[in-house]
């Protein structure tokens, strides 16, 4: 993965989190912010039946979500302080029903461009104690500067 | 559009209704069934602060969740009445903030296939009564026979 | 669609077929620029075999470069005389066999921002004097400035 | 990668080749299947100006068409003998301009299912002796049974 080493800036944990408290959405749902590094981010998501489709199994729009935020942080996380970031597209591919207890979203950045960045994420259920991989996405993140 | 007139299911509206209100998350996040025909749905869904990003506006999660699903009741709507409808993919471009007071999701069959289905979707922000589009996404739905 | 009306660039026509000519691959295909408008354009292939996949018919991959053309043009006839454009991504779906003499991609424009510019094309083949519609597209377009 | 060790038919390389031989639009830029695997190809195209834009670089069209004809390979390479493929949809990013002498694509399949296959594809451009990532894909493909 082509990603600096070093990241822009050195406080950008502070600044994800801070940023992830501020979506009221992820708190709603009950997401968490499991870990981030510079061009990586991971979310989990424990089941609950306000979060399923019509056979119980969470909706597509969560998963969708999930593999969307997972990827904005993935970005953000190497972007300068003064940044923001936004999802230009996402698009998500569901491989398998996601019928099981915790959702795992895990993105990382393919390229870091100066105003553009892509993530590929993976979305894997966790049933019985193992992860099935049940979404891949790909999304472009836009970085705002100054804003 | 080239969706047949004549659905296979004449009870089509109350077994998208049906399904629709299996849908918890729907329920959840306050999302309403507007409208449903064969081949076409809308999704209504009032702002709540529990539905924002960051920034204050509908979470880009939420916005895919209800072009998808919007998508799906357009194509279930066309479906054989022992059918069940999952999505396959979508793919989603955000072209504005979603800052306003209500979302709408429109949805519409492009091709009703054998075993696929393809949809193209709309969503708008509505902000000082007026629609602005704010997203429009692709998705692909598969029809799953007797179950 | 939500395009000026007014072009920056009067001379829109002069730039847009000076850049389609110096694209070699269109000219090894024999496609032909048929139609630009700010925020449209509309691209013709005559069937080869010369461009067919295994079952004879045109392959997916002139389908995505003639959805991905038309898009990139409805997106550059809007674009300051001095801009370049360049395709950040595009999703399509293949919704019939391409199986025709002729290949008709149509793009609009949907938003055209400050940087980025979000495109739909419709790609058509003509068989029996019938435009059937084959294909379905997003795409995403760069607006370069100065260069 | 899920994909099983043990392909369903073992001619599956002569199965591949021969499709691909058909695929005159292959041969018509000059692309050669290097290598396939049951859930895995790799397709090369070397640089011609025949299929440039208008910059001198690959086509964006040739790269999405190599990014999915290696996904289309990839998932045939695990298909029964008497299926065929076909793609129901892709979506690519271009991360980087495909500026040099060598094109690859390389695919492999994430999800092998009853009807649909899903497969991620990389695609480089050699440039000095260098493989840079220029572009990233997902692709649906259809199984036809006995045809």
């Amino acid at each position: 993965m082509p990603t600096p080493a070093i990241p822009k800036d050195p406080q950008y944990n502070t600044r994800v989190k801070k940023s992830f408290k501020k979506q009221q959405f992820m708190d709603f749902i009950g997401a968490q912010l499991f870990k981030v590094t510079p061009g990586f981010c991971e979310i989990h998501l424990s089941y609950h039946k306000n979060l399923s489709q019509q056979n119980g199994f969470f909706h597509a729009g969560i998963v969708g979500a999930i593999a969307d935020n997972a990827a904005g942080y993935a970005a953000y996380a190497l972007m300068e302080k003064t940044s923001s970031v936004l999802t230009v597209e996402f698009k998500i591919n569901l491989l398998a029903p996601a019928d099981g207890k915790l959702l795992i979203g895990r993105s990382e950045v393919l390229k870091y461009g100066k105003t553009l960045t892509v993530c590929r994420s993976d979305v894997f259920i966790v049933k019985n104690k193992i992860e099935i991989l049940c979404a891949v996405s790909q999304s472009t993140m836009i970085e705002l500067k100054e804003r």
